[in-house]
Protein backbone atom coordinates (compact mmCIF):
# COMPACT_ATOMS: atom_id res chain seq x y z
CA UNK A 1 0.00 0.00 0.00
CA UNK A 2 1.21 3.44 -0.76
CA UNK A 3 0.34 6.73 0.17
CA UNK A 4 1.12 9.90 -2.01
CA UNK A 5 1.94 13.71 -1.45
CA UNK A 6 2.38 16.92 -4.03
CA UNK A 7 4.17 19.54 -2.01
CA UNK A 8 3.88 22.95 -4.08
CA UNK A 9 5.77 25.78 -3.76
CA UNK A 10 3.48 29.23 -2.67
CA UNK A 11 5.57 32.49 -1.57
CA UNK A 12 8.51 32.47 0.99
CA UNK A 13 8.66 29.04 2.99
CA UNK A 14 4.69 28.60 2.25
CA UNK A 15 3.68 24.95 0.90
CA UNK A 16 0.65 23.80 -0.03
CA UNK A 17 0.81 19.84 0.40
CA UNK A 18 -1.99 18.07 -1.21
CA UNK A 19 -3.42 14.39 -0.57
CA UNK A 20 -6.22 12.86 -3.09
CA UNK A 21 -8.43 15.87 -2.60
CA UNK A 22 -7.64 17.05 0.53
CA UNK A 23 -4.77 20.19 0.92
CA UNK A 24 -3.04 21.49 4.09
CA UNK A 25 -0.40 24.90 4.55
CA UNK A 26 2.55 24.58 5.72
CA UNK A 27 4.85 27.23 6.59
CA UNK A 28 8.04 27.91 8.35
CA UNK A 29 6.52 30.31 11.26
CA UNK A 30 4.43 28.91 14.04
CA UNK A 31 0.73 30.69 14.54
CA UNK A 32 1.03 31.62 10.55
CA UNK A 33 -3.25 31.76 10.19
CA UNK A 34 -4.09 28.11 9.05
CA UNK A 35 -0.40 26.77 8.39
CA UNK A 36 1.79 24.49 10.33
CA UNK A 37 5.41 23.59 10.35
CA UNK A 38 6.90 20.53 9.16
CA UNK A 39 7.61 19.27 12.86
CA UNK A 40 4.35 20.18 14.24
CA UNK A 41 2.99 17.79 11.68
CA UNK A 42 5.45 15.57 12.66
CA UNK A 43 4.04 15.25 16.29
CA UNK A 44 0.72 14.97 15.42
CA UNK A 45 1.60 12.65 13.35
CA UNK A 46 3.40 10.32 15.92
CA UNK A 47 0.55 11.29 18.60
CA UNK A 48 -2.76 10.57 15.81
CA UNK A 49 -0.25 6.81 15.24
CA UNK A 50 -0.16 5.89 18.89
CA UNK A 51 -4.12 7.44 19.75
CA UNK A 52 -5.50 5.25 17.40
CA UNK A 53 -3.74 2.18 18.76
CA UNK A 54 -4.77 2.64 21.73
CA UNK A 55 -7.63 3.73 22.00
CA UNK A 56 -8.96 0.81 19.52
CA UNK A 57 -6.54 -1.67 21.73
CA UNK A 58 -9.10 -0.17 24.70
CA UNK A 59 -12.30 -1.32 23.18
CA UNK A 60 -10.91 -4.55 22.53
CA UNK A 61 -10.52 -5.19 25.96
CA UNK A 62 -13.50 -3.59 26.72
CA UNK A 63 -12.87 -0.50 28.36
CA UNK A 64 -15.73 2.22 28.10
CA UNK A 65 -13.60 5.08 27.68
CA UNK A 66 -15.68 8.45 27.73
CA UNK A 67 -12.79 10.49 27.08
CA UNK A 68 -8.98 10.15 25.94
CA UNK A 69 -6.41 12.51 25.21
CA UNK A 70 -2.68 12.63 24.62
CA UNK A 71 -0.29 15.78 25.60
CA UNK A 72 2.78 15.46 23.62
CA UNK A 73 6.00 17.98 23.99
CA UNK A 74 8.64 17.69 21.76
CA UNK A 75 12.21 18.77 22.43
CA UNK A 76 14.40 19.69 19.77
CA UNK A 77 18.21 20.08 19.50
CA UNK A 78 19.62 23.35 19.65
CA UNK A 79 21.97 21.92 16.79
CA UNK A 80 21.45 20.75 13.21
CA UNK A 81 19.63 18.51 12.66
CA UNK A 82 16.91 19.76 14.85
CA UNK A 83 15.45 17.08 15.27
CA UNK A 84 13.46 15.98 18.33
CA UNK A 85 15.68 14.62 21.13
CA UNK A 86 13.21 13.40 23.24
CA UNK A 87 9.47 13.54 22.98
CA UNK A 88 6.88 13.57 26.10
CA UNK A 89 3.94 11.68 25.62
CA UNK A 90 0.41 11.55 28.17
CA UNK A 91 -2.06 9.24 27.73
CA UNK A 92 -5.31 10.32 29.54
CA UNK A 93 -8.23 7.78 30.06
CA UNK A 94 -11.49 8.64 31.40
CA UNK A 95 -14.25 6.31 32.09
CA UNK A 96 -15.81 4.05 35.12
CA UNK A 97 -13.36 1.27 35.88
CA UNK A 98 -10.76 1.77 33.44
CA UNK A 99 -7.84 -1.00 34.16
CA UNK A 100 -4.60 0.16 34.64
CA UNK A 101 -3.14 -2.92 32.94
CA UNK A 102 -5.34 -2.80 30.57
CA UNK A 103 -4.47 0.96 29.55
CA UNK A 104 -0.63 -0.45 30.11
CA UNK A 105 -0.97 -3.27 27.59
CA UNK A 106 -2.63 -0.90 25.12
CA UNK A 107 0.08 1.07 25.09
CA UNK A 108 2.74 -1.57 25.32
CA UNK A 109 1.05 -3.26 21.86
CA UNK A 110 1.14 0.04 20.20
CA UNK A 111 4.50 0.67 20.94
CA UNK A 112 5.96 -2.06 20.56
CA UNK A 113 3.62 -3.89 17.47
CA UNK A 114 1.61 -1.35 15.67
CA UNK A 115 2.57 2.51 15.63
CA UNK A 116 4.25 2.62 12.47
CA UNK A 117 5.76 6.13 13.32
CA UNK A 118 7.25 4.99 16.51
CA UNK A 119 9.08 2.23 14.39
CA UNK A 120 10.72 4.22 11.94
CA UNK A 121 12.24 7.11 14.80
CA UNK A 122 13.16 3.57 17.24
CA UNK A 123 16.60 4.08 18.22
CA UNK A 124 16.88 8.13 17.12
CA UNK A 125 13.87 9.71 19.30
CA UNK A 126 13.65 8.83 23.06
CA UNK A 127 10.02 8.22 24.26
CA UNK A 128 8.92 9.46 27.59
CA UNK A 129 5.62 7.53 28.42
CA UNK A 130 3.18 8.57 31.28
CA UNK A 131 -0.81 7.65 31.77
CA UNK A 132 -3.19 8.81 34.07
CA UNK A 133 -6.66 7.21 34.84
CA UNK A 134 -9.73 9.04 35.97
CA UNK A 135 -13.79 7.58 36.55
CA UNK A 136 -16.32 8.31 38.38
CA UNK A 137 -15.70 10.57 41.66
CA UNK A 138 -12.26 9.48 42.15
CA UNK A 139 -9.20 11.55 41.65
CA UNK A 140 -6.43 11.17 38.78
CA UNK A 141 -3.89 8.29 39.52
CA UNK A 142 -0.99 9.07 37.28
CA UNK A 143 1.64 6.27 36.09
CA UNK A 144 5.20 6.00 34.20
CA UNK A 145 5.26 3.85 31.54
CA UNK A 146 8.41 1.80 31.10
CA UNK A 147 9.52 1.32 27.85
CA UNK A 148 11.07 -2.38 27.65
CA UNK A 149 12.56 -2.07 24.40
CA UNK A 150 15.32 0.58 23.95
CA UNK B 1 12.96 24.79 22.10
CA UNK B 2 9.57 22.53 22.56
CA UNK B 3 6.77 21.91 20.42
CA UNK B 4 3.11 20.82 22.13
CA UNK B 5 0.39 18.88 20.70
CA UNK B 6 -2.69 18.35 22.19
CA UNK B 7 -4.59 15.29 20.99
CA UNK B 8 -8.50 14.46 21.81
CA UNK B 9 -10.71 12.11 20.81
CA UNK B 10 -13.76 12.88 19.02
CA UNK B 11 -15.75 9.61 17.93
CA UNK B 12 -14.63 6.13 16.12
CA UNK B 13 -10.72 6.73 15.20
CA UNK B 14 -11.44 10.55 14.77
CA UNK B 15 -9.04 12.66 16.71
CA UNK B 16 -8.80 16.69 16.80
CA UNK B 17 -4.82 18.02 16.79
CA UNK B 18 -4.47 21.47 18.69
CA UNK B 19 -1.44 23.14 18.39
CA UNK B 20 -2.13 26.60 20.28
CA UNK B 21 -4.98 28.11 18.14
CA UNK B 22 -4.57 25.73 15.02
CA UNK B 23 -6.35 22.83 14.78
CA UNK B 24 -5.90 19.65 12.89
CA UNK B 25 -8.68 16.35 12.28
CA UNK B 26 -7.23 13.17 12.42
CA UNK B 27 -9.19 9.42 11.31
CA UNK B 28 -8.16 6.55 10.42
CA UNK B 29 -9.31 6.02 7.10
CA UNK B 30 -8.84 8.88 4.04
CA UNK B 31 -11.15 11.21 2.14
CA UNK B 32 -12.93 11.08 5.27
CA UNK B 33 -13.83 15.27 4.50
CA UNK B 34 -11.13 17.23 5.65
CA UNK B 35 -9.27 14.91 7.62
CA UNK B 36 -5.96 13.40 7.53
CA UNK B 37 -4.03 9.97 8.26
CA UNK B 38 -1.04 9.77 10.75
CA UNK B 39 0.86 8.44 7.95
CA UNK B 40 -0.55 10.72 5.14
CA UNK B 41 0.69 13.76 7.76
CA UNK B 42 3.76 11.88 8.11
CA UNK B 43 4.64 12.28 4.86
CA UNK B 44 3.59 15.73 5.08
CA UNK B 45 6.03 16.37 7.60
CA UNK B 46 9.32 14.68 5.86
CA UNK B 47 8.25 16.35 2.03
CA UNK B 48 8.12 20.05 3.92
CA UNK B 49 11.25 19.45 5.87
CA UNK B 50 13.27 18.80 3.31
CA UNK B 51 11.02 21.29 0.93
CA UNK B 52 11.85 24.39 3.03
CA UNK B 53 15.58 23.42 3.19
CA UNK B 54 15.85 23.23 -0.60
CA UNK B 55 13.49 26.46 -1.61
CA UNK B 56 15.82 28.39 1.16
CA UNK B 57 19.28 26.80 -0.33
CA UNK B 58 18.21 27.81 -3.62
CA UNK B 59 17.54 30.95 -3.06
CA UNK B 60 21.21 31.35 -1.00
CA UNK B 61 22.47 30.04 -4.21
CA UNK B 62 21.15 32.69 -6.64
CA UNK B 63 19.15 30.52 -8.19
CA UNK B 64 16.28 32.11 -9.94
CA UNK B 65 13.38 29.43 -9.22
CA UNK B 66 9.50 30.29 -10.17
CA UNK B 67 8.10 27.18 -9.66
CA UNK B 68 9.26 24.21 -7.09
CA UNK B 69 7.59 20.81 -6.17
CA UNK B 70 7.94 17.95 -4.37
CA UNK B 71 6.26 14.70 -5.57
CA UNK B 72 6.32 12.47 -2.58
CA UNK B 73 5.33 8.47 -2.74
CA UNK B 74 5.54 6.19 0.43
CA UNK B 75 5.40 2.15 0.59
CA UNK B 76 4.59 0.66 3.68
CA UNK B 77 5.34 -2.39 4.91
CA UNK B 78 2.38 -5.15 4.36
CA UNK B 79 2.95 -6.53 8.72
CA UNK B 80 2.92 -4.72 11.21
CA UNK B 81 4.03 -1.97 11.86
CA UNK B 82 3.22 -1.12 8.56
CA UNK B 83 5.65 1.87 8.52
CA UNK B 84 7.07 2.87 5.44
CA UNK B 85 10.05 0.82 4.13
CA UNK B 86 10.78 3.06 1.04
CA UNK B 87 10.15 6.44 0.36
CA UNK B 88 10.33 8.05 -3.26
CA UNK B 89 10.86 11.87 -3.19
CA UNK B 90 10.72 13.82 -6.86
CA UNK B 91 12.03 17.64 -6.95
CA UNK B 92 10.90 19.66 -9.56
CA UNK B 93 12.62 22.74 -10.27
CA UNK B 94 11.47 25.14 -12.60
CA UNK B 95 13.34 28.69 -13.72
CA UNK B 96 15.87 29.90 -15.82
CA UNK B 97 19.41 28.51 -16.13
CA UNK B 98 19.06 26.16 -12.79
CA UNK B 99 22.41 24.60 -11.97
CA UNK B 100 22.17 20.92 -11.48
CA UNK B 101 25.23 21.25 -9.13
CA UNK B 102 23.10 23.50 -7.28
CA UNK B 103 19.96 21.45 -6.83
CA UNK B 104 22.10 18.36 -5.99
CA UNK B 105 24.17 20.58 -3.51
CA UNK B 106 20.41 21.77 -1.94
CA UNK B 107 19.35 18.25 -2.02
CA UNK B 108 22.73 17.17 -0.40
CA UNK B 109 22.49 19.54 2.66
CA UNK B 110 19.02 18.86 3.56
CA UNK B 111 19.59 15.60 3.57
CA UNK B 112 23.07 14.67 6.06
CA UNK B 113 22.83 18.47 7.69
CA UNK B 114 19.68 20.31 8.19
CA UNK B 115 16.05 18.25 7.43
CA UNK B 116 15.43 17.05 11.37
CA UNK B 117 12.47 14.38 9.74
CA UNK B 118 15.20 12.55 7.82
CA UNK B 119 17.16 12.82 10.47
CA UNK B 120 14.85 10.98 12.39
CA UNK B 121 13.97 8.30 10.09
CA UNK B 122 17.73 7.55 8.83
CA UNK B 123 18.63 4.11 8.89
CA UNK B 124 15.26 3.00 9.01
CA UNK B 125 13.72 4.21 5.46
CA UNK B 126 14.87 4.18 2.43
CA UNK B 127 14.95 7.13 0.47
CA UNK B 128 14.95 7.07 -3.34
CA UNK B 129 15.79 10.80 -4.32
CA UNK B 130 15.57 12.05 -8.16
CA UNK B 131 15.25 15.73 -9.21
CA UNK B 132 14.24 17.29 -12.27
CA UNK B 133 15.25 20.40 -14.11
CA UNK B 134 13.53 22.52 -16.52
CA UNK B 135 13.23 26.36 -17.71
CA UNK B 136 12.23 28.43 -21.22
CA UNK B 137 11.38 26.20 -23.61
CA UNK B 138 14.31 23.18 -22.72
CA UNK B 139 12.67 19.87 -21.90
CA UNK B 140 12.44 18.69 -18.45
CA UNK B 141 16.36 16.74 -17.38
CA UNK B 142 15.72 14.21 -15.09
CA UNK B 143 18.37 12.98 -12.37
CA UNK B 144 19.02 10.63 -9.87
CA UNK B 145 20.30 12.04 -6.76
CA UNK B 146 23.17 9.21 -5.33
CA UNK B 147 22.56 9.18 -1.47
CA UNK B 148 25.81 9.01 0.20
CA UNK B 149 25.24 8.53 3.65
CA UNK B 150 23.79 4.71 4.24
Amino acid sequence: MSVSVNLTWDSGLKFDAQINDRTIQLNSVDQMGPAFTPMELFLVSLAGCTAMDVRWILDRQRQKVERFQIFVNGKRRDEEPRAYESIDLEYVVRGENIRKDAVERAIRLSQEKYCSVMAMVRGSVKLNIRFRISGGNKPDEKFEYKTVIP
